[in-house]
C-alpha cells in the first residue's frame, strides 16, 4: 500500500502521519518521507486500515492496488502520456522512430547521418558521446566534444537529439546539448542518476534492464516522476536469457504489459534487443504490431567501420528499405484504427 | 561436419566408408549408420578433409556449414517448404490460424466450438484428448473418447484435426482420427516419440520446448526428417526466464532466426507463450508482422467454465474480434507484398 | 488444496463425493477420480470448506498447505525417507556415491569401469545402455546388449547399476537388468514414462529437468508415487541459465529448498551440471557440504576416448583423488554430527 | 589480443605504435590510449601479427589468450592475490568471514550488532549507509550518518568496516570512514565508480551483477585495476533466474571458474543469494567447500525488526550455531590441507 500525503505538509506532520500509522500496528516497513510531498509504504494493511489512513486529513491519496508503483501506473492517470521532444510527439498513437549511429565518431560521420536520416523522415537522431563500455579498452566515446557535434547535426538538419548520460554529475552538460536524455540498460538502478534527471524538465529515455522485471523496471520510472519529472518514455531494449541466435531476448511481451498497467509511453530497440542485422526489419514490425509507440534504430553511413556494434548498424540502403516498410504500415495501422474503432 | 551417404549404399559399404574415414585421422566421434541412408559425425575435420570425403563415391554431400543439422537446413533445401494439411498449406505466405479449446471435454464443447471458429474461417481445429499435466490430480483428458468427438467435430464442419501425441505407443491410435500430430514442449526431446511421428505420413506440428535453444529445437525437427517425414510445421510458444508478467516469454526472434537457417514453416501459439488472454491480440500480430507462417489459439464457448488453463482462452467474442483484425492485418501484408517487391 | 480419499472408496461413491463438493461451490478445478485411491484438485476453498470436506467418511486427508503436492511432502511424512539399492542406501545421512561411465561402449570398457569404480568402495555404477541425443547422428547407446554388459559388470563385481529409461515401452526391459531406473532430464515431464516406473518395485532415481522449478519437479516424483512406488531418489544435475562458463548452472540451493519440503533423498549430478572436468570436485565437496545425500560422477578409464561428454569425465586418477577428498569429508560430517546435535 | 605498452612511454610514442599497427592491417577495433601505460586492443590478429607486435620496443607485453581481460587474468599474475583489509587477509586459504546488518539504522542497533559479532570471532563488519533501493518509498539509508556510527563501531570494538558506495561523488566521503568500499550488483557496470574506487588505494568489494557473466565480472575488476588499484575481492551474490524457491540462484560454479582464470579472491553471499534464512548454513558451507575465500552474511540484533530484508538476517543465536559450524569446518579444510598436498 502506497500513502502519498499532501503537497503542503510539514516534515513534522508528515512524522506525526507515520507515527499514527505505526501505532495502528499495520506496518511492516514504513519508509521515511520525502520532503512535503511524503510517501509511506505499508505491506499488510488491510481494507479497514485503508479507509481509516484515507481519511488522515494530511493523506492525499491511498493506492488501491498491491502495485508497488503509484504515479506511474494507470490508477494515478488513466489515460496515456504523451511525451514531446520538440515536435516530435511519443504516446498519440503514430509510432515515433528514432535513428542514428551507436556513438559519435566525427563531424563527417555524425553530419552524413544526420542529413540521411533526416531525409528518410527522422525527426529525432540517437548518438552516443559518453559510452558504458564492458571493457575499459573500448572506445569510450568523445564526450563534450561528441555533445557539441551532436549539436551541429541538429543545427544544420533540424534533426532533435536523444544522447545517453552516464552519471548524475554529467546531467547538467548533457542537458546543455540534448533534448532528451538516454538512461541505458545499466544504468536502469542507478538512483543517483534517476534523481538527477527527475529534478530536470527534459524528456527521458529510460532503458530497461538486462534483466529488469516489470515492477522494477516501472519502479525506476517511479524514481523519476517522484522527483518531479514526469515526461519519460520506456524502451525495451532485450533481455538476457540461455538463447544463443540473437544477443539479447527481445521480448515484446513487454510492450502490452506495461500498457495494461502504466500511462507512460513504451519503445523498443531492435538493434540491441537482437544484436542482428538481419533481424531488426521483422522485429521492428513487430514492436509496432505489439503496439510499441515508436522504434529506436541505429544507423551508421558506413556499418563495417563503425566504431562499436557494426554488426547491428543498418546501412543507408536497408535502413531506406526499412523505413518505406515501416511507413506502409503505419498507415495501415492508422487505417485500421479509423475504419474500426477500439473496444 | 555432416556426411550424408547415397541411399543406395549398404550396411557393409557404409562400415567401409566409416573406416575410410576413421583412418584419415579426423573424427572425435563418428556416428553408427542408420540403415543405408547413412550419415556420419566428425567434429573437427578441415577442408581437405571434406574435398577427400567429398570424392568417396558412396557420399552424396558434405555438409559445408559447421551447423549440426542438415535435412532442414536450407543448405539442404533453399526454398520455403510448404506443408499441407487437407486443404489447409502452410507456408505459401498467407498465415494459417490454428484454433480450438486446451482440451476436449465433452460432445457439446468440442462441437459448439468447431462450429465457431469454422464459422469465422478456420479450417484446422486443436484440441486435446491427452493432456500432459503437471500435477497427477489434474484432468489428463479423454483419451480416444476425445479422439472420436474431434473427429465427430471435422466430421460436421470440415475442420481438419490437430492433437497431442504425448507417447510412441500411441501414435497409430492418434493417427486413426486426427489430420496433423502435435508434439508438445515437454516432448520436443522424446526421441522415441518423434522417430515415431516421423515413420508416419502425416504432418507434424512439433512445439518448441520450454528452455530449447535454436540448434537444440531444430535438431528435433532433424530426427523427424532422418525418418522419412518431412511435413513438419515447427512452433513457438514461449520460453522460461525470470519475467512475471507473462506466463511465458513468447520469444518472437525465434521465428526470423529460423526461417534464416531452415526451410520449415514456423507459427506461434501466443495462448501459451502468454498466459494471459489480455496479450494474445497484440502479441498475434506481433507475431505475424515477424513473419511468422501461422498461429495457434485457444478458443473455448465459455473460458469461465474451460477444465484446464481458462485463463488463457479467448471468448467467442474475443476470437470474433481478433480474427477480424488478423484478416484485415494480413490483407496488408498480401498487399504489401504485391505493390513491393521483396529484395 | 488436495483431497486424498480412502483407499477401499469405489469409483461410485467417489463421484459422489465430488458431486458434494461440487455442490458446495468451492471448486475451480476438480480432477477426476484415479481408481479407488482418488484425488481430488481444488484451487479455492477456504478454511471451512477444508473442515467439512475433511468430515466427508470417504475421506482420508485433506492437505493443510497451499503446495500442489502431497505424497512427497513433509506434511504427508515427517521423517526422512530411506531409500535402497541392494546394499546401498541414500537417506540416511550418510552420502552415497554413484560413478560410472556416460554410456556403455562395450565389454573392456564397462568392465574395466566397474573394475575401477569398485577398487575405490563404490556400490552403484551408472552407465547409459539407452542415450538420448539431440543429434539423430549421434552414438544412441547399446540398448539391450548394453544392460547385458551392465549385468555382466554386476556379476564380476558386485556393484550395483543404475541405467536411464527412456521411453514406457522399455521400462520391463531395463527393470530385468537394472536395480535402479533413472529418469533423465529431458524426460522428467514424460508422464507415461513415470507412471510406468510408479507401477513398479525398482527404485528410481528421477533427474530434474533443464528449466524446471521445485514445484514441477516434485510433481514428477508425485506421479511416481501416485502409482505406488515411493522409492524416489531425486538428483539435481544443473538448470539452464544465461551463464556461459559451465554447461549447466549446477543450482545447489535447490538441495536444502528440497529438504525443506519433501522426505525424498537428494542427490547431484556435478558432472553434467557443469560440464566441466575441473569443476568436479570443488562442486562434489559444495553438495554434499550443502546437505546433498549422494552425488553422481561420470568416470571413463580413458576418457579421451569417451563416445560421449569427454570433456566431463574424470580420468581414473582424478577420480581417485577426488574420492579421497570426498571421503575425508564425509569423515568430517559425520564427525560434526556425533560431536555437536542438530538443533 | 591485449597489448600493453611499457610505463615510460608517452603519448606520442603511444600513437605510432597504434599507427604501426594499423598499419599491419590486422585490427577491427583499436582503444585510444589511456595514459602512458596504454593497451590496444585487437580482436583478430593471428600469431605472426603476435609476435612482430611483440618486437614493437614500446610494447611490453601481448596476451596470449583470447580472453578480453589481462590485469585480472592468472596470465598476468600466476600466484592467488592477497587482499589486506587492517588485519583481515583474504586470499591466504583461510577463508574470511564477513557479518553485519543490511543496513545502519541507529546507534544502538549498529553497537549491539559490532559486539557480537566482534564476539563470535568477526574482524570486518557490513552494514549500508547508503542503500540503493527498488522503490524511491524505501529507507535510503542513514547516509553520512550512518558512515559515522560504523566508525563508532569500529573504535568501539576494532571491527574493520565494509560499507556500500553507489556513486563517484560518494567514493572522497565513504573512504573517510570505511576500510573497504562495496561496489553493489546494480552498480557493477557502473563505470564512473569503478574508474572513482580504481584511482584509490581502499581495497573494494565487487559484487556480480544480477545477469553478469564470467567475462563482465572481471572486466569490471579490470577497469579497476586500469586505474591503479589491485585490492580487488570478488563477491558472488546471487544470479537471475527462473528459479521461484530462492530469490536469487546463488551461484557457486562461478568460484572455481573464477579461481581458473583470476588471481583475485572470490567470497559468497548467501544472504542475498538466497533470500532464505532456512538457506544460508548449508549454503554457506557450500561456498566455503567450493573454494571461496571467504563469506558475507546478514545477521541483525532483532531480524523481525530490521528495517530492510528481514527475511535473510539471522538472529544472534543462529548466527553463533552458523559460526560454530564454519569454525569447524574451517579446521577441517586447514587439516586436509596439511595432510594431503594440492596436485
Amino acid at each position: 500500500m502506497l500513502v502519498r500525503l499532501r503537497k503542503d505538509i510539514s516534515e513534522v506532520e508528515a512524522e506525526k502521519v507515520l507515527a499514527a500509522i505505526k501505532r495502528m500496528g499495520v506496518g511492516v516497513e514504513i519508509s521515511r518521507t520525502r520532503g512535503s510531498s511524503a510517501m509511506i509504504i505499508n505491506e499488510n494493511g488491510n481494507r479497514l486500515d485503508k479507509m481509516i489512513i484515507k481519511n488522515i486529513p494530511a493523506v492525499e491519496a491511498v493506492s488501491e492496488s498491491d502495485n508497488p508503483y503509484f504515479l506511474v501506473s494507470r490508477e494515478f492517470k488513466k489515460e496515456n502520456s504523451v511525451v514531446t521532444v520538440g515536435d516530435v510527439i511519443f504516446g498519440t498513437g503514430k509510432p515515433v522512430i528514432i535513428a542514428g549511429p551507436c556513438a559519435v565518431e566525427n563531424e563527417s560521420q555524425i553530419l552524413e547521418t544526420a542529413r540521411l536520416v533526416h531525409a528518410r523522415g527522422i525527426r529525432l537522431m540517437r548518438g552516443g558521446a559518453f559510452k558504458p563500455r564492458t571493457s575499459p579498452y573500448s572506445f569510450e566515446g568523445l564526450g563534450e566534444e561528441g555533445l557539441k557535434l551532436l549539436a551541429k547535426a541538429r543545427e544544420e538538419t533540424g534533426v532533435r537529439i536523444v544522447t545517453e548520460v552516464l552519471d548524475a554529475i554529467d546531467v547538467d552538460l548533457v542537458a546543455e546539448y540534448a533534448d532528451m536524455f538516454q538512461i541505458g540498460s545499466r544504468n536502469m538502478q542507478n538512483y543517483k542518476l534517476l534523481k538527477a534527471v527527475g529534478k530536470h524538465k527534459k524528456p527521458v529515455l529510460l532503458k530497461r534492464g538486462m534483466s529488469a522485471n516489470l515492477n522494477e523496471f516501472l519502479m525506476s520510472a517511479e524514481h523519476i516522476m517522484t522527483e518531479g519529472n514526469d515526461r519519460i518514455v520506456l524502451c525495451e531494449r532485450g533481455i538476457r536469457t540461455f538463447v544463443e541466435y540473437s544477443r539479447n531476448t527481445l521480448d515484446l511481451n513487454v510492450v502490452p504489459a506495461v500498457k495494461q498497467v502504466s500511462h507512460l509511453p513504451i519503445i523498443v530497440d531492435p538493434s540491441h534487443g537482437t544484436g542482428r542485422r538481419d533481424l531488426i526489419e521483422p522485429m521492428s514490425l513487430a514492436a509496432l504490431a505489439a503496439g510499441a509507440d515508436g522504434l529506436i534504430i541505429e544507423v551508421h553511413p558506413h556499418p563495417d567501420k563503425s566504431w562499436s556494434d557494426p554488426e547491428q548498424a543498418l546501412s543507408p540502403e536497408m535502413f531506406t528499405r526499412l523505413m518505406r516498410k515501416i511507413n506502409h504500415f503505419m498507415e495501415w495501422q492508422q487505417q485500421y484504427a479509423n475504419e474500426i474503432p477500439a473496444r
